[in-house]
């Protein structure tokens, strides 16, 4: 089975995120990075090209020349990854999918939420894979969580409890030239959210994802508590479901000794679950007048979904780069299938996830602007 | 020293927490029991009084003969403890302090505001020792906590995590003639809180006792998930302190798993606090920049409040029943000054913060009844 | 039902364990404490009766007035708290049984062996109640572990880890005063167990009482790391079961980091069993190819004896002196079914418990001198 | 920078172990897996190759011809990865080796000392790479303990508690034909170890690595507790270090609830440190008189031993394919000095690793037959 061939737009040297990509497109051996166009730095590009053994006909100076002269080719890639800081993520993506080259983009997928519709109109007309690295949906507790509660071991979903808290933006670091805090505290490159987007889509997506319930409104109370700085990193949201079900989310970037916090609980009428991204080989199950049980990821409870997304044993634990790389793999499936236009069920966040991202984003700046009104979902 | 002559009224045979308040009461040896009105039931009154070794005289019909009686005695009870249903709450304690009769209340101090402002001018004018019985302040490790912020451990208070959640109430259990469920569930007796009165009231006074701080305004939405349920039974509510920082506040008793889980998480621009209660002995202090510590009660980091607190060394769990007693001790040395006339700094929760814990319930009501609006709390 | 009458020698002024018998006693109200020679140091004494609210008469300044007078009282006391250092256990506890008094004893029994086994023969001509302070089977969820092992939820038990570690002797504090760590360094007032017999016995009984199980022949490996220090204060010991399972026991009061840790993990050839001292309220439960399971107290799938053992409802952590007061409430039991001439089962360490305390320490040092050769037990 | 090539012996489809070694080898994209003789079975060879995209020529029938063949190539394998049952370990290196080939080999070494100290011999001679995959000290964490005790944070070793607990085997699953447990449990394939063979030395090693330390003598006791087998089970051995510190090691395959429970706590003079290889991103330190500290991979305490052991931040959680791709690193870097005849520091485990292994294995089958004598290490 030949591999994939994977090109890559950002993530040169002294990016985090690229990096992730690109372990995670490796560790399961399904794709080949080939193409980059991986910094708008001439230099750093060309560096972090050598660094990872592109051929240098295939380091290119944009995208726009990436995409065109990839597209011409042969044997061109099959595939972009777009790991660019937000605003530029729409304009690639666009660019690639014209010429027929599937995308994975991390989120939030874009700026706006007209921008992320324009997007995926055009991604429906390409037909094309289009992947959204919402990653935490890759664990596979949590994709055990998913099962259960499908399964109904919940009962009727009630309450859901949320938080995603980290305190990196504890202090003004953006001010001291630190790059990843720099744009993501700038409204032009981050966009209308700062904590909520980078780190709220997550948490957003992941309730979604784990109830299959879909949020009909929500009521947010934003905060920036660090002198200066313009987006929000402290975020209270409620949120109902369209089942009448309850949620607390709380998202920040200012909460000192959180590092990277993210945990959804959710209550049934008939059982809880439990899930923290940071032991994430485990879920606690809590069926109602019974004694908790610790579901362990390979362990005799976990069922197909977890079993899928799994590679080592129970007791040997796998972790964040191991969750991404169920995203790349699925994504494999996703781009074999397309080429034999086999249908195939996935668990990989498309892009109507990634406009629920937008839509949280923008509905929960607009509630918290009126302060803290009750708006339904992508008003 | 002799002991603090010590009356009781409700608590009778099956009641959680008259026992509680007697075993609190034992533990360092500054009271003794001596008379009560245990329950409404004769029998129940009289078996219970038996079962306590009290002296039969001393076992009244009604608390109104009880507070009559023991005035009159020459060695009569100092003081009483009402661990009664809400709605009898304020018509006992006026009772007894008209009669000179130190009071010790259990919590909610009422059913509604206007009997509590009207308790606490009684109080006032009485000029005796009122406490109620938010007992998680009597926690050391809770003590702790409010030291290290008093401080400034934390620099300024910027976001504040609350939550008590139960899941004994998951189910209609009131139907099926559970008492303790029956009455808490009744707006006639609990008043126009369910869980947010029940527990809420705990979380909320614990977050003020912890961080020092004053909510400014509140915004909640309530909800009975339990068919056929009139009081709330799941809580979302969103704070505002008076110097600007913001609490989530989650109260439920339909969160399947939870057993007592009252949890309070406090983020500074310095450092952050975690704190619960069902490992009471551990405080999680994580400075910014630093790598977290473990405090423990009666560890090398414990402070003066929780050193006062403390009865054993570390390692040595203590539990609710200490923290409890906690109140209890520091009532005794009220009730010693206040025989003295001595002025004594304490930290035993008084009528006021009965009063706000009315004002919480009331407060959070009304939001929810307008659609989760923000109100000036107390308003 | 009028309270039993309690006298105590030792616990005076600065104690921990006097205080923490006192607390024990008081809690479920069984005892009323009459007497006291409370320490050896005439002013002491004295001092520690007027705190203790003792009528003067009856503070003595000798244990052995105090046995003679109290004796003679029409109410004497009916039981006598020996909490003395180890090396005068057992000329106190005879005198008390010689006057027909029960006796609540600390541990470990006596200083050695023979001693031990003379008490118990006293304690047998008596016929009276005599108990040993093994208070760590006292806690609801070590009976919940005993009761489920009885019932072969863990079908044959293989292999038990047990440890006791504490780092409060890891530096030399008894040359510098330390009244505490004075006495359990000095041979002739702890006997010839240091770490072994101060809290090794605790652990040591805690195998036996929990598994069912009865050791055979044991193996030891003592240390004394800190320069100077005569008695060990790190044990390394295998022990082997007359049923064939085998047991490793880490006793230590130098492990750094340590407070209180006193564990044990029971593995059977259907299940595993883990419970630990600093969260006693927890039991891990890991039946074969089954997810484990967390009980807790008061929880759903507590039994009998720890039903038996509990005061408030799961979630209300209980701690230390919850599961000492146990045994002073069996105790009072057992001298009240005295009166009467029943017969009762009872779960309180009796004298044989403390005869096989001093068999472990004595077995152990012999072994640890002979270059840890396996010695039978008691051998 | 060119890929290292590698060649693969056993590893076959069905192989946890092969697996794992492709995955760590891949993940920092410096080794292509161009080669293999994945397994004795010629089809399962063939469709394994098949799916792992292996050149059908290079797919070969025995290790012999792949020896022969590759080392013949322009571009042949530069290192080869043993991933067989032990008992094939030193013939395949031997072979390799006198090609010129470098050899990344499983553990245990071999079956047997002799044939132990024999292959080291011919590393010698070679003076080509060889490395031993005790995976474990490949962990960020691990290596920062390391790093704290070389630089004196914890004083002078005292003791030292090691266990590796598993329950796989705790019923006899080699009769149902299990693959993994079949050749484990059979000394012919294994050596005269059980599980001290296949985890005990993973531990030993670990703890040597940890503290710097080296073993002098040592004390077993193993068992077989299922019925039949031959190998050991279950093992309680007593270590004492060059030092004079004191180690008690636990190995186990028949603790129910354990699914990969390696654990080392360390206590010194002035500090504890404890590490989980179940919850590997954190290192618990206590030093003496302060209050612990969880230090977290990629956290503010991270030495550089860690950080150069870390892909992601802190709050990402990394596991057990990341520690194991670590050696694979240090070993791509000894490879890369080897052809520069560069002389660099390494941390990966070498043949003298191997050696102390099989010492270790054979001194504890000893030490047991005879009756858990002392024996010096190695003797």
């Amino acid at each position: 089975m030949s591999k994939i061939k994977l090109g890559m737009v950002g993530g040169g040297k002294g990016s985090f995120i690229g990096e992730v990509h690109r372990m995670a497109a490796r560790l399961d051996d399904r794709y080949e990075l080939v193409a980059g166009a991986l910094s708008a730095d001439a230099k750093t590009a060309e560096e972090s090209a050598l660094n990872l053994n592109l051929d240098k006909s295939r380091s290119y100076p944009s995208y726009e020349t990436m995409a065109e002269v990839e597209s011409s080719l042969e044997s061109g890639i099959d595939v972009v990854a777009i790991v660019t800081p937000n605003h530029l993520h729409a304009k690639i993506a666009e660019i690639f999918l014209r010429r027929g080259i599937h995308v994975i983009c991390d989120k939030p997928l874009t700026t706006n939420l007209d921008d992320a519709e324009y997007l995926a109109s055009i991604v429906k007309e390409s037909g094309l894979v289009f992947a959204v690295t919402y990653n935490y949906s890759g664990y596979p507790m949590v994709r055990q969580a998913r099962e259960m509660i499908q399964n109904n071991d919940l009962g009727g979903i009630r309450a859901v409890q949320i938080e995603y808290a980290q305190d990196w933006l504890a202090t003004g670091i953006e001010n001291t030239g630190h790059k990843q805090a720099l744009w993501r505290t700038n409204p032009e490159k981050a966009g209308m959210g700062g904590a909520i987007g980078d780190i709220g889509t997550h948490a957003f997506h992941l309730s979604e994802f784990v109830t299959g319930l879909r949020v009909r409104r929500l009521l947010a109370d934003l905060d920036s508590f660090v002198p200066g700085r313009e987006l929000d990193d402290n975020a209270s949201i409620l949120m109902e479901y369209t089942n009448g079900a309850k949620a607390m989310l709380w998202v920040s970037q200012i909460a000192a000794g959180k590092e990277n916090g993210l945990k959804i609980r959710i209550y049934g009428s008939n059982a809880g679950l439990e899930w923290s991204q940071e032991n994430p080989n485990f879920l606690k199950f809590s069926p109602l007048g019974e004694s908790p049980r610790t579901l362990s990821r390979g362990g005799p409870s976990a069922g197909a979904l977890a079993g899928n997304a799994t590679r080592i044993p129970s007791g040997h634990p796998e972790g964040f780069i191991e969750g991404f790389a169920n995203i790349y793999s699925d994504c494999a499936d996703l781009i074999v299938a397309y080429k034999t236009s086999a249908k195939i069920e996935s668990l990989v966040p498309a892009v109507n996830d990634g406009i629920r991202g937008m839509q949280f984003i923008e509905t929960a700046v607009k509630s918290s602007k009126s302060g803290a009104a009750w708006l339904t979902f992508g008003s």
